[in-house]
């Protein structure tokens, strides 16, 4: 099993391509939970997120024979980004299979940092599969994601940053993907500090660690749903869920409304991007998923910032939706002159801004002589949805709530 | 007018409320640019922007008659959150005049930072107007977030950190609203490194000293018209104005859909959030709207990160739009099955993902048998775009780009 002596040993060959990223205090979500909150930064890392660290300390350490046959890896995010630099600044070659409709982006990124890209397959599993194939035609190492001692060394080397930044901490959140990232700083903080708590986060919509743990070996889900992409695995990985069982102290799970909310929180309040997969630490913390005293030294390991921003429009839209400042409504007019101004009227003594209204005189849905009508409107907080909800229902307008 | 001495005289004071800011090299703006980038990120200054440093040096320098009377300003924005915590800190009481339908969470910051807040009147102009009549009654002192020169002085400091942390700085480059960060930005970069440009800049809608200086004494815009709220002001202040004449090397404008895509690349890329106002400096680097040489290096100040989360995603839309990676249209279909999956597979063929589809067979614009088609679509950029409408086109159907 990954020891501390792993993580020490990957500590000077990460430093040659990643960054010690900031531990950052938090005055607005230390004084929103009572703990002492410090941000462990990570979206501010080479390639904008952690993969790099594991990627370099898993390609520094292959044999000559091994670097000079290159390697090939699956990816349709940040584990690409992280191999193709890795790769490039060490010098060998790197050859990623993305599913063939990766965000652009994302593909144009890895091949900037010095990868070749195969789009292949409909989706990662597809891709995976095509990089075995060529691991077996052209003799090149096989470079996992998350599932190799060497992978979860260099991802612990974050632990070591965390405890040389803030000695005392008590407890350090996780985000539980394949479970690499968790297994490497659970072995670095638990050798160095045993009585530092490390808790565990998973999307609800892919928590294969939590049931797995339950059930005492690894559970594959059938399928994920989740925003958090980054974390959106069906399965933990073998050697990491080995680390977790030992290591962890708790895993919980958080749903999407609350990692939008974390995602959005971090964006308004501290102006930094964190991807969904990111924000799912801050998100449990928020959430009161697992108990802390007040004024406990907590760190929540914000681990990448790379959101597609079509997706992040999507995103801020539900975490403001989820706070009471967005609301989408349906809702019937008569359809005679002057139903829509009064009803407009209402919203407006209610000072609620209107983003979008849709009416529709045509749908199936309602009586020939009325329309359907569906409004975005910004709204100041859950009280103010429910008085102008209130208000439009005391009105006599039917009022059906969409987001 | 302003002179050397009073930036320095004012670093102590503002450190007691303000953090000395970072200073990043970033390589992908560099990369893109040929420059040596560096961003002066006031986005991370307490309460999110630049204007706690001038409200610290003008309070801190108050008699203490002045101080005991409290002080009262108006402000939508920065100001009135630089103000409120500014205040609190040094123990004098402050009021504040916003608009009446001012964002709930910028009155809400404000309130948080200990001000009392007052509502009043349709814009900018009728609170100021109530915060002059409090000055008269109350006698409170009128603290002006601009045509100070205590307040210019405040945020000055910020040019003698940047001559710290990168002495050989070459060009500096500010957004102009009122004046008073330029102001004191150039008063101190001239007075220590005479040597160093100082460009400002001004969003097109809202370019009053670029057009004064042409003029050769102020001029006033008759209404602005901008996304960067936070320097949508209708005149550059007298005595900013007198310095930027003095100090400045050049004013240039950009439009919207420059400062759109450089907020947005900023997140995307750097994962920082700065608001429109603080993302004209490099949205004027990234159009060339002015000269430098190859390796140049240049400092933009990213002067606040407080942008309202729904205008958010109209901004990051708009700046996607501007670089080929969304596209709405307009078409119309012939009113018979199978059309719209006909038109559909021409976006599939071309690997378009559609976002949105508003189909209205009765739209006034189209004749009886057809019906009006609106698409939202990622695309993957100018070229993608191109290639799309081209097929859309050859295939018969008409295209009209409504972003």
């Amino acid at each position: 099993m990954l020891d501390l002596q792993a993580v020490l040993d990957a500590r000077d060959r990460v430093a040659e391509t990643a960054r010690h990223t900031p531990l950052d205090y938090t005055h607005t979500f230390s004084a929103m939970t009572g703990a002492d909150v410090h941000l462990k930064l990570e979206t501010f890392q080479r390639t904008g997120a952690f993969k790099i660290r594991g990627a370099t300390n898993r390609i520094a350490t292959l044999s000559d024979a091994e670097r000079e046959a290159g390697v090939v890896t699956a990816s349709a995010g940040n584990h690409a980004q992280g191999v193709a630099l890795a790769a490039d600044r060490i010098g060998v070659d790197a050859l990623v299979v993305m599913p063939a409709d990766a965000p652009l982006s994302k593909v144009e990124a890895t091949r900037h940092y010095g990868a070749a890209v195969e789009l292949h397959g409909e989706d990662y599993d597809a891709a995976a599969e095509r990089a075995h194939e060529i691991e077996r035609e052209q003799g090149r190492y096989y470079l996992h994601a998350f599932d190799d001692e060497m992978v979860m060394a260099g991802q612990g080397t974050i632990g070591l940053e965390i405890l040389e930044d803030l000695p005392g901490v008590e407890t350090v959140v996780v985000p539980i993907g394949g479970g690499g990232l968790i297994a490497g700083i659970a072995t670095a903080i638990k050798g160095k500090s045993p009585e530092t708590r490390v808790i565990g986060v998973q999307a609800e919509g892919a928590a294969s660690a939590a049931a797995s743990l339950a059930a005492g070996e690894i559970v594959e889900r059938d399928a994920v749903d989740t925003i958090a992409d980054g974390i959106a695995t069906r399965r933990v990985g073998e050697q990491p869920f080995a680390v977790i069982r030992e290591r962890v102290d708790e895993v919980v799970t958080v749903d999407d409304d609350a990692i939008a909310v974390a995602l959005t929180r971090l964006l308004e309040r501290n102006k930094t991007l964190v991807e969904g997969a990111g924000a799912v630490p801050l998100a449990a913390l928020l959430e009161g998923e697992f108990a802390y005293a007040d004024g406990e030294t907590i760190v929540p390991v914000c681990s990448g910032g790379n959101v597609d921003m079509n997706m992040l429009t999507t995103i801020v839209v539900r975490g403001l939706a989820a706070t009471g400042r967005y609301l989408r409504i349906r809702t019937i007019l008569e359809d005679r002159p002057g139903t829509l101004e009064e009803f407009v009227r209402i919203l407006a003594d209610h000072r609620a801004n209107i983003y979008a209204i849709q009416h529709d005189r045509t749908s199936r849905d309602v009586a020939m002589d009325d329309a359907e009508v569906e409004l975005d409107i910004e709204t100041r907080g859950p009280d103010h949805v429910e008085r102008l909800i209130d208000a439009l229902e005391a009105a006599g307008y039917p009022v059906e709530v969409l987001t």
